[in-house]
């Protein structure tokens, strides 16, 4: 597959951090940047954008909050072709946190929201956009989202100025025939934007669910090195790399990095496929009860954790 | 996806045996014989039928030969719903070693073969079916095959009786859309026949690309417990479960049985997806050098890895 219009955006840094609260070392986050600038990645989403009046900087990591001099400290003037983003979580940022783009470093905002929230997303987005940055809406969970609800969201969408529109996976829930359907839907909704995909691997369908989204023509694909990422994890970049065929994409510095890195930091941090995720991620369901027993390393008869999640509490 | 003619078969025991030479406990065979059973599983494959001319018993498990005594000592009549499958390599199998079905627990052979082989594989499912068995022949390592050659194979096999044809991609080399030319090749080129598909994960393929099988029409799916098998392993059952819409299947017993035995087993002979199997899954190549370096248990400089088996020897 080569496609020029295609980026690929590395939110190793970003989505890996909601597994260790963002504690990365200034080393690891410099040697990740430098590794996706050696290949060709097009961004490099470093973190969140978030305010410390909702969390604290004693629990979180710095790139929880991606402060100029926080980036500033890995990235230098950014003397490299990646261009740099962070994520604004609607309800965890307050507009007033994100500076004019002249007196940032980063060139991108990515406001992820749940679809009831997709006004105030378009609002920050708005705002994000005036104050001179790229800017696209993430309208994340959208396996647990009616059609009717889904539709709206989209129509006030194509209404908005935001350019980039991301297909988000985040249980892990989809089969690839759902993200062909909803590519259709976003594309044939809103005529004219570009969209993205990002896909989580509870069911080992990221890369695969990334795959049929190229194949539906979304050209914004989200990877990470090694597929770190929250819970099941995200798409590997390393399988993206191979898949695709654009000539400006080196896979060999994302190999070495895997290599004097990234194999150590999964033997500590957990992620990946494990059965507690593939069972919220079949069930359709957030992953924040595999998280759980996962984080107890006790792990749970898996029949029961499965029927518990089946039934729920019934409600008939 | 609900189709009542599909057809699940587990070869934990026989592809999972690639791993640790078929060195599994009677206990162990025992429970997943059970557990596949008490799923609704259609076939278990449990393991291959070799000869003693060629392989020694010293070095290989019992499930490398599947001596009628050896089954029955984990099955004895089998009483249940459940069919019985082994395979039989060409070369490592005279026909004289499989006896007529009549004195056999085992219901079907499944001959497997490089496509060169494929007349010797044609002659050995002919000689199977005579002896009163189901057969199939499983066309390996396609990934590789000129189009040319694999027209030929295809056009001998649709002038045999073999009713069931594989889709086998030994090296875990393939995309969905070369699932789907490969299906819709050879149900044009045998029409009648049956299809099935055995796919590697090395590409974290192995469950995408059996559900593109499946959307393409094939019927006979091979799957194995918690995805157990040589290299990066195979299409997990427990997510084939999970899409089969079929309500004869039940996938508890399959989750009881990774909780009990496989998490363990897989921290002992690890299996499933690494960085060397996905190098030779990326550039179509025989596993056999990530095994030799996963075996090793001191990884290698992927980068180098991966740009000894490009560059290969220069043949210019």
């Amino acid at each position: 597959m080569f496609r020029p219009q295609i980026k690929v955006l590395d939110c190793t840094i970003r989505d890996g951090g909601l597994i260790n609260k963002w504690q990365f070392s200034d080393d690891f986050v410099g040697k990740v940047f430098h590794a996706l600038s050696s290949s060709g990645i097009d961004y490099m989403e470093i973190g969140y954008k978030s305010s410390e009046k909702y969390f604290s900087r004693e629990e979180n990591g710095d790139w929880k909050f991606c402060s100029e001099e926080d980036v500033r400290r890995i990235v230098g003037d950014n003397n490299t072709n990646i261009k740099l983003s962070a994520m604004a979580d609607i309800g965890r940022i307050d507009s007033e946190d994100i500076s004019p783009k002249s007196e940032s470093i980063l060139d991108m905002i990515r406001v992820a929201c749940y679809v009831k929230e997709v006004d105030k997303a378009i609002d920050l987005a708005h705002q994000c956009l005036d104050k001179g940055y790229e800017a696209t809406i993430n309208l994340m969970a959208v396996s647990k989202v009616l059609e009717r609800d889904l539709d709206e969201a989209l129509d006030d969408l194509s209404k908005s100025d935001v350019p980039v529109i991301y297909i988000v996976d985040s249980f892990g829930a989809l089969y690839s025939e759902q993200i062909h359907f909803l590519a259709k839907k976003y594309f044939e909704a809103m005529p004219g934007k570009d969209l993205g995909i990002h896909a989580h691997n509870n069911q080992q369908l990221a890369f695969a669910n990334t795959i049929e989204g190229i194949i539906a023509g979304t050209n914004r694909i989200d990877a990470t090195i090694y597929g770190m990422g929250r819970g099941a994890g995200n798409c590997p970049l390393e399988l993206l790399l191979s898949f695709l065929k654009n000539p400006k994409f080196d896979i060999r510095p994302v190999l070495e990095i895997i290599h004097e890195l990234f194999v150590s930091a999964k033997q500590e941090t957990e992620w990946g496929y494990h059965i507690p995720y593939m069972i919220t991620g079949v069930l359709n369901e957030h992953p924040r009860s595999a998280m759980k027993v996962m984080a107890e390393k006790n792990l749970p008869n898996f029949k029961q954790f499965y029927e518990e999640l089946l039934d729920g509490t019934p409600l008939e």
